[in-house]
């Protein structure tokens, strides 16, 4: 079997890289380990940048989005005190669209069953050969039987526990980790949202993120410490706790009810350099994760994508230069929207081994913010999203 | 003896203080443990805010500072290959100016000299007392001879080893410190300034700072572990380092020659709470250190100068109100200097126990700064100054 582009991994970045190709006439496949329905069941961050939300429509799967989506204008930071609202909007002329990241993908495999596309599910055993020569392949068994796909190109969209980063030698890449010291336990919840915006709060009592699916639709957070176990948080105790880490103002309004989903993530910071090696390019988590204060670990995938589509998109033109810099501009992005979300992770959260100047820190930072235009117009760009 | 207001310390904030208050017809007195050769001997930071300039001006000591001091219209930080121009006067429409502490304080005291202010020097033994009652008083020795002084308000202007802050019962304040992992190790030289503007610079080799005194009169700074010793670096040495932690072309411009003082200061953050008790009220290092990046030191104590000021002349013309607000005043605004201070001071610095990833985010930091205006005029607004 023979396509000119191997795309390994059918989550959201995989699937959009794959549609913007074809639509440029490229022929791909999609190769993911998983089914489908495993892929639509993962739960994760729904906060979408400008740039993301154009490349979806680019795709052609905005219209679900553009319906459905909420469009925040700005944020809350509540810590320490203080209630700093960021008007990104006004700010800087952009926003965010709250739309889950299961309906991104859900929209992605319909139009890419629309084209026709091929994708392999449950491809067990993936390995990428030759991507260092000149005639790369992709090999993996499914029900039992033995696939090679010969390529041109092949694009690591497999996440970080994938086989694609793994595949550039030990001594070729450098890695580069920050783990923190706390996890987030989320609950999803059939309740009415906190705010018409998202509530980020911190205190010494440590962090909380009030966030939303939609209308009806509630995610919640607490930072806790990392050996805490879901089982642990009674529904109760979780509205308690979060109840306590907001303002009184907030924690009145807050409507509470059964969790229908709860788990505990840890936060970490990871980047892997260089993104391509050979005939292999990585893309999204399968290069770098970020903790999810300041949402960017889609956004980051969708940035990736963008860079990648186009520079394949103009290879396939006769021009080589775009994918000959892939990794540097897409690292150049990655590692500022790392900065940012280690930077939003150390304002907010409760960092137990580091003593009270840090608290201070945090707290003198939320003044500061509060009363400067230029500290707010940063967040609020961050956070919408650095230009592609 | 009776005085209104008894000022301990005879450096820069004390006399600053004392001059204002003596222009309001407050009727002070200047109380200093050390001889007046041994403060202008002290070599101290020289970039001096506008609200600073300006409380000179009022002071009546703003002549030599106006015709001497150059005017700074931004600052050049050049890290980790990049070099970003910060141009205060375009972001902020304010600027520094560049002006020695040690010819602030040798102004300060002429002044004082012609209005015949009474300042006793070689007072031994200092000691506050009653400061949480009525009638406070400070005792101390001079030449032998016992002295007291009675008076309304005590200002502790007496740095960070003065009685003042420690006459503060300790179950009554709270002292907040933060010691950083390196010192600085600094050197006057009559070579020409490397730049016409400040020059910041950090690597993975470490932080340097290329600063002056005026056109003929340099002062460079290098991080060096806390282990080394002025007489470890000979002249040679010095130069050949900064030369290193420079970009090429500041490096090959540098101007070398002997250093005709060297000197290693470690960095602390250290801030105590509150900065007033009953009727003493403290102003400048007696309360809160800053490391020296971002230059806060003198200028954190003249805004001290500034609220006490103010406050202490409304108390004569007969309202308390912001007497008893100075201490959360003054420290809201040290809180936040101390942010910035502490947040330069980590952008810049190499800190050898905490890896690569805090290298790479110092570099995200710096590569974001180069193409972001609003964390330029956030760096700008806190450079030049907060508002008072």
């Amino acid at each position: 079997m023979r396509h000119q582009v191997v795309i390994i991994g059918g989550g959201p970045s995989g699937l959009l890289l794959a549609l913007l190709l074809r639509r440029a006439g490229i022929d791909v496949v999609v190769v993911e380990q998983r089914t489908r329905d495993y892929v639509l069941a993962r739960i994760r961050a729904g906060v979408l940048e400008q740039g993301l939300c154009d490349l979806l429509r680019e795709a052609g799967v905005g219209k679900r989005l553009d319906t459905e989506g909420f469009v925040h204008e700005g944020t809350v930071i509540a810590a320490h005190g203080r209630k700093v609202h960021i008007d990104f909007k006004t700010l800087t002329g952009s926003t965010v669209t709250i739309y889950g990241q299961t309906e991104v993908t859900r929209d992605l495999y319909a139009e890419l069953d629309r084209t026709e596309a091929p994708v392999f599910h449950e491809a067990e055993g993936v390995e990428i050969h030759g991507a260092d020569g000149d005639a790369p392949y992709v090999t993996f068994t499914r029900n039992g039987q033995g696939y090679r796909i010969d390529c041109d190109y092949i694009a690591g969209c497999d996440g970080f526990h994938g086989v694609s980063r793994r595949t550039i030698p030990e001594d070729t890449r450098r890695e580069y980790e920050h783990v923190y010291p706390f996890g987030w336990l989320g609950i999803l919840s059939e309740t009415k949202p906190l705010y018409h915006e998202l509530v980020y709060a911190g205190s010494k009592r440590g962090f909380a993120l009030c966030s939303m699916r939609n209308a009806h639709l509630s995610r919640h957070y607490l930072q806790v410490p990392l050996t805490d176990r879901p089982q642990d948080w009674s529904d109760e105790a979780f509205w308690d706790e979060l109840r306590k880490r907001l303002p009184p103002e907030f924690a009145d309004t807050l409507e509470t009810g059964p969790s229908i989903e709860k788990s505990i993530a840890p936060l970490r910071s990871f980047i892997s350099e260089p993104m391509s090696w050979g005939r292999l390019y990585l893309a999204g988590d399968a290069a770098h994760i970020v903790p999810p204060t300041g949402a960017k670990g889609l956004n980051l995938a969708a940035s990736d994508v963008y860079y990648l589509s186009r520079a394949l998109i103009a290879r396939y033109a006769g021009d080589e230069g775009l994918l000959k810099t892939y990794s540097a501009t897409a690292l150049a992005r990655v590692w500022k929207a790392s900065r940012f979300s280690w930077s939003m992770t150390r304002m907010l959260h409760n960092f137990p081994d580091e003593g009270d100047f840090l608290d201070r820190m945090q707290e003198a930072e939320i003044d500061y913010l509060a009363g400067s235009k230029a500290a707010q117009t940063a967040l609020a760009e961050n956070y919408v999203g650095l230009p592609y």
